[in-house]
């Protein structure tokens, strides 16, 4: 993450540079950038080091430009059939590929740490300790080196989860490089490598970047970079469709991570997705229900041994069905603490994870090999940890009534024999030398009260704490979820264990409430993390305790600090606009806002074209208001006629369309030269190099411009025009003047998301926030 | 249903007249409609015998007004607290209500019912058959004309599920008389008479309209009618918590019904919400869980016995999570043709219901006698057919492997003896001489493949066909859910008898199946009925089979006809408003809209009273614009000041708070006689009567005005306003020149929700779909 978060987040100090920069380097504005000139743009919470980010607003805005208008209004019944089969047929596509993309991590994962272990294992009964411990560390390094070395060298992006990434995306902000054909491959192999590394993070995250990526590239018809492109897409091509269809990949991610179709949807609902329809309720469905039958497909081919060791390993968490779930009194005190404890940890982790991802980044900052270094550093003290500390543990003898379960040496399985005699088994060992999916189950196994002691336990609560803070800010793609679940489930087993002559509702599940409970402690989801922990461990039973715990743990966390994906969006800089305005919004109007800023920069409705170059290279705005003067009026009274984006402007710029004379163009001549897809489609670099006469001539902007902005006037209230920015999910807000007239400016300013930022706004005027809690 | 959607919906004949008698009716000024005089505003499905409605459209906009403005900023830190506490409070209560309430109506339903139903089992044994008819259906007749007569006499609007007005007022639209406490009550107690007489129709979606009724009442702090209130909750008086509590209740109330809170939560998003916010995830999450704690506790005590005839009857209907599903290829044809049939039977239902519906209203337009004696009809046909069918099918001998449990001879449980010797059980009776709970459990049996025999089935699907399409339209309160299982679950157990040679997975899950497919084919939910049916049968190996069949079902039904809600919502001639605009909505602008409705009336700053009250008395609208001119300046420009509340109006008026010249006042001179929180409420009716003397003098509107309405340029099309004005939950949206000076009207038009309604706009313009078409 430290790369990326760098690499994104902006910093004051550095812009103005960057400005003159742009100014001397005609490339610069092909890099359309969120960020501007002024106080109210700054991003607040910039990482060390961190360098301007090229963030990109997306386009929602239904563009009524007399181009599109003509395209739309010419579009046969044949090509919206074709269009909503394609959506379909896509979203049919990611749930399959997703499942299957899934499938082969899990295979390649537990049949890659499934041999580790069991030579490691092998060592261990021969007594070869050190050799072991060599082998062990050995093959993580090896495992961690080639994660790292592909997130490193070929996408930087790919490390971390990804998911507060994909947030942004579907809130309105393209981070790039984010779902390419690279980020994809070294997520997949990355994600192999760093879990089967035995590292304390999880395939979870990755396989919902994984799905978003995938759910990317079908809906740009192949990789943009690569020029792998299908024509037939060609409808396609816009933020909307393509933010519908990552929600599904998202969905569908979740799902193939915990084998839960409806946790899934939940999931993207709750947690990923800002704007959302029934139809997208729908179509996740569709995914993730692909998902499962490819899952399922999997795990019977699985099961009739063809997957090596993979056996029903990865996919079955946990499968508690079987434990009957009595309610009881006695049990609610225990069930009480386990999500008060849930809100704290999670709270606690909240405050720490940042501090380490900060100096993680001052490590990051000088370079890939410090990057390496780092990731290897974490490995060789987690393959430490895990092979040494089981030493530890006293040996204690199988119950008799357990059978031929007790003591196991396998690569999977419970009550591992490791250094103890026949008959007897080593706990910490069968926490810690095991992959994380099986430690999981271990630590959830029912019916095995006393499998644990609580010295064990503790040990191994107090090492997943540690690696949990350590190795999330790592270079390798990680998830968040598995470190949580660990940790969580160790200390809910430890208050079973406290109460354990008292409570009524087995050890397991207490390992499972803890682990949900810290799980909305940290994420602050609630219906979701339900969904997919009953869908886990197939037990509904559960669900009203599970609830109950849930609710306490997300209040208490709520209460000390927002929750861990926001706290990564924050420390990325990446601007994501929240659901409600802050209360304080309303006391300051959009005019009051708009006075703040530079001046607007609009071009006329036939412009010139030195003049046209000369904007957008001094300039990053991404739209510039078309004002149109009446030069028959006495006055030349002056009106908004739209808006025009900087793409188009770039695409006019590069065909080189343009006019001798100063006149409005037909219709006919721009469709001749501009086809819609085309024009929707991302402009490519060119050098703007014109001669003096082409510089003289004239471009007509009117077929261009969007004629109905959203506008909204001077005298509204910032947090008024901000839940229309965001419901409607606007890239650029024109404020009006409260009255139009001779000699007035017909527009006051423009808003972007950046300006409507609490932070932003705040800087600039620092008493507002005051005013409000004087009162 | 007839009574309510007859009244509800809007016949544009009878408008006119309306109109005429409004101006001389002063009184009908205290009746804000949103029905307007000009073409545009005609609803165009009014029923048969239809009266002009009276909903009134919602405000969930910011009202940025010089008094609210001020009593934001002065609102202090404990207010705001009080406030969230407050909410949540709500939540807690609606939980706890809810489930109180549904624990009772599942109480005395199955004691009243169970008790009926002995008695007819004890004439049948001493084959006292006539006897056991009269008592029967003397019963029944009984318990339906106290439901038909609570619900004629004291609240028509009880009548039906209450769900699509539910669906409605979250969309914007207040059905009067929908959420009061003679609803809530008739609701109660017709709804125990109602299911209790064996009628073809469940509890369940009375059930979400009581938690809605409960939700609302709390939110007003009480009755309005009956002056039962509390002062605490003056900051909640207002439409946007009203409705975020309603969709608390009506979750509440899906989950009391069928004991799933997810699917309680899931069902308000997917078909009842139309905003929906992640804190409202959350809260609905909270109240749902109370209301399981709530029927948990209560299913504790009945275990003891404490209920009757109680005992778990009610609120288990199904459990199956003893039942291994296995997945098998043979299975597949079978399952897809139960989801093809769900689609196909849901199609056709959604066909045939509004035609007898429309019968119906004809019948219920006579009068309250004639509405009485149409329930009674149909309960005398339901008795009929109940009693005497069973008597149809031979007695079959029992399996001896079933041992004590077949045949029975309670009230309640599986293989019913009825009129056959000992040792042999009668079928049909099995399925229609019990509860409707209970003839789906029967029907849900698992591990019993061979107890209903085909022709059973035959009769059983047929008879529920005939009456799930007559009980409907009867004036008691009646939900859909019931009788589309009861139907669903028949067909699917057909099919299973069909493939019964070749299946692998038990019949009883077959009529599981078939029950959620004509569930979404009817109502096409699928991730809400696909949770409510696993919590149901509390099985999650159903899942994927699940799923697809319901992916079947809702796009074979969606290719057929709109949702069962949808149909009647537009039977009633709720506005309801739709997420996505239609496509030819582009080709309109909103100006183009403007024109063909009358003028706008709008008010001047500083307003004479006799142009108010004639205003008021002539006119239904419910915002007037309020215009500025600039006296100073030479040209006397004009430009909008704001947009002013009729219900203020009315409540300046009220209190007689008139200048004597024409100036300005001092906010404190307002805030003298007006508090933000009296302004909130609903305005009293009172009598306009003013002296010559109170006429001549002035109001200042100034203070009143929301300042900053969301405004739209002329030229906007209308899909692009729809989408501001849908998203933001508007109630008016201006309509303002592209260009304004002098000598131009600032304001061009208002839209109002049924402006922007696809068939209103067609009835203006009815080109415009042809174009549409066309290409």
């Amino acid at each position: 993450m430290g790369e990326s978060s760098s690499r994104q987040a902006m910093d004051v100090k550095e812009e103005r540079e960057e400005d003159i920069r742009d100014i001397e380097n005609p490339d610069a504005m092909h890099q359309p950038l969120l960020r501007r000139r002024n106080q109210l743009s700054a991003s607040h919470l910039a990482m060390v080091g961190a360098q301007v980010s090229h963030i990109e607003s997306l386009d929602y805005e239904i563009n009524e430009s007399d181009l599109f208008k003509h395209d739309w209004r010419n579009r046969t019944t044949t090509e919206v059939l074709q269009y909503v089969t394609l959506k379909w047929a896509m979203a049919f596509l990611v749930g399959l590929l997703t499942g299957v993309i899934a499938s082969g991590i899990n295979l390649a994962i537990e049949n890659i740490a499934g041999f580790k272990m069991l030579t490691v294992v092998n060592f261990v009964r021969e007594e070869r300790y050190w050799a072991g411990f060599w082998y062990f560390s050995g093959v993580n390094l090896a495992l961690t080196a080639i994660a790292a070395t592909l997130c490193v060298l070929f996408a930087p992006t790919a490390a971390g989860p990804g998911i507060p990434e994909i947030k942004a995306y579907l809130n309105g902000v393209d981070t790039p490089d984010m779902f390419g054909v690279n980020v994809l491959l070294v997520k997949i192999f990355g994600s192999i490598g760093a879990v089967a590394a035995g590292l304390d993070l999880g395939k979870e995250g990755p396989l919902v970047h994984i799905g978003a990526c995938i759910a990317s590239l079908l809906s740009q018809g192949g990789s943009d970079k690569y020029r792998l492109k299908w024509k037939g897409l060609k409808y396609f091509k816009n933020d909307r469709d393509r933010r519908d269809l990552i929600t599904c990949g998202a969905s569908a991610g979740v799902c193939a991570a915990f084998r839960s179709p409806i946790g899934g949807v939940l999931f993207s609902l709750e947690e990923v997705a800002t704007w959302w329809r029934n139809a997208l309720l729908w179509r996740t469905f569709f995914s993730t229900a692909l998902v499962v039958v490819v899952l399922r497909g999997f795990i019977e081919l699985c099961n009739s041994g063809k997957c090596g060791l993979f056996g029903k390993g990865g996919l079955i968490l946990f499968d508690v069905s079987d434990v009957m779930v009595t309610y009881h009194i006695n049990d609610l005190l225990p069930v009480t603490i386990v999500g008060v404890l849930g809100g704290l940890l999670g709270g606690i982790y909240n405050i720490l994870l940042p501090k380490v991802l900060r100096v993680y980044s001052l490590i990051n900052e000088k370079g890939r090999l410090a990057k390496l270094l780092l990731s290897l550093g974490v490995c060789v003290f987690t393959s430490v940890a895990l092979y040494f500390l089981p030493f530890l543990a006293t040996c204690q003898p199988c119950d008799e009534s357990l059978g031929a379960i007790c003591p196991t040496t396998g690569r999977s399985g419970n009550f591992k024999q490791f250094n103890c005699p026949n008959g007897y088994y080593n706990d910490l060992a069968t926490l810690l030398h095991a992959t994380n999916d099986d430690a999981v189950r271990n630590i959830f196994s029912t019916s095995t009260p006393n499998e644990f002691r609580t010295a064990s336990l503790l040990i191994f609560f107090a090492i997943y704490c540690i690696l949990g803070l350590f190795t999330f800010g790592i270079a390798v793609p990680s998830g968040l979820f598995l470190p949580i679940i660990l940790m969580g489930s160790a200390y809910g087993r430890l208050i079973a264990k406290a109460f354990s002559s008292y409570i009524r509702i087995d050890p397991g599940l207490y390992a499972v409430l803890g682990a949900a409970a810290l799980m909305a402690g940290v994420m602050r989801m609630t219906v979701s993390v339900c969904i997919i922990f009953l869908e886990l461990t197939n037990n509904l039973l559960l669900l009203p305790i599970m609830m109950f715990v849930l609710l306490i743990a997300k209040s208490i966390g709520d209460a000390l600090n927002p929750s861990i994906y926001e706290i990564i969006l924050d420390m990325k800089g990446l601007p994501f606009l929240e659901a409600n305005p802050e209360p304080w919004m309303r006391n300051i109007t959009v005019g009051e806002l708009a006075v703040v800023k530079e001046s607007v920069i609009s071009l006329k409705v036939v412009e010139k074209v030195s003049r046209i170059v000369e904007v957008l290279r001094h300039t990053s705005h991404n739209g510039f208001p078309v004002i149109d003067q009446d030069y028959d009026s006495v006055n030349g009274v002056k009106k908004i006629h739209g808006l025009v984006l900087r793409s188009h402007l770039i695409k006019i710029l590069s065909k080189k369309w343009f006019l001798k004379e100063r006149r409005r163009t037909e219709e006919w001549e721009v469709r001749e030269r501009f086809s819609p897809v085309e024009l929707a489609e991302k402009p490519v670099q060119f050098e703007m190099d014109f001669t003096e006469k082409e510089l003289d001539m004239y471009v007509d902007l009117h077929p261009f411009a969007n004629t109905t902005p959203y506008t909204v006037v001077e005298t509204m209230s910032v947090a008024k025009a901000m839940v229309l920015f965001r419901q409607v999910a606007l890239r650029h807000l024109l404020i009006v003047p409260k009255y139009q007239g001779p000699e007035i400016e017909p527009i006051v300013g423009i808003l972007t998301r950046q300006d409507l930022r609490a932070h932003n706004i705040l800087s600039v005027f620092p008493d507002i926030a005051k005013k409000d809690h004087r009162n």
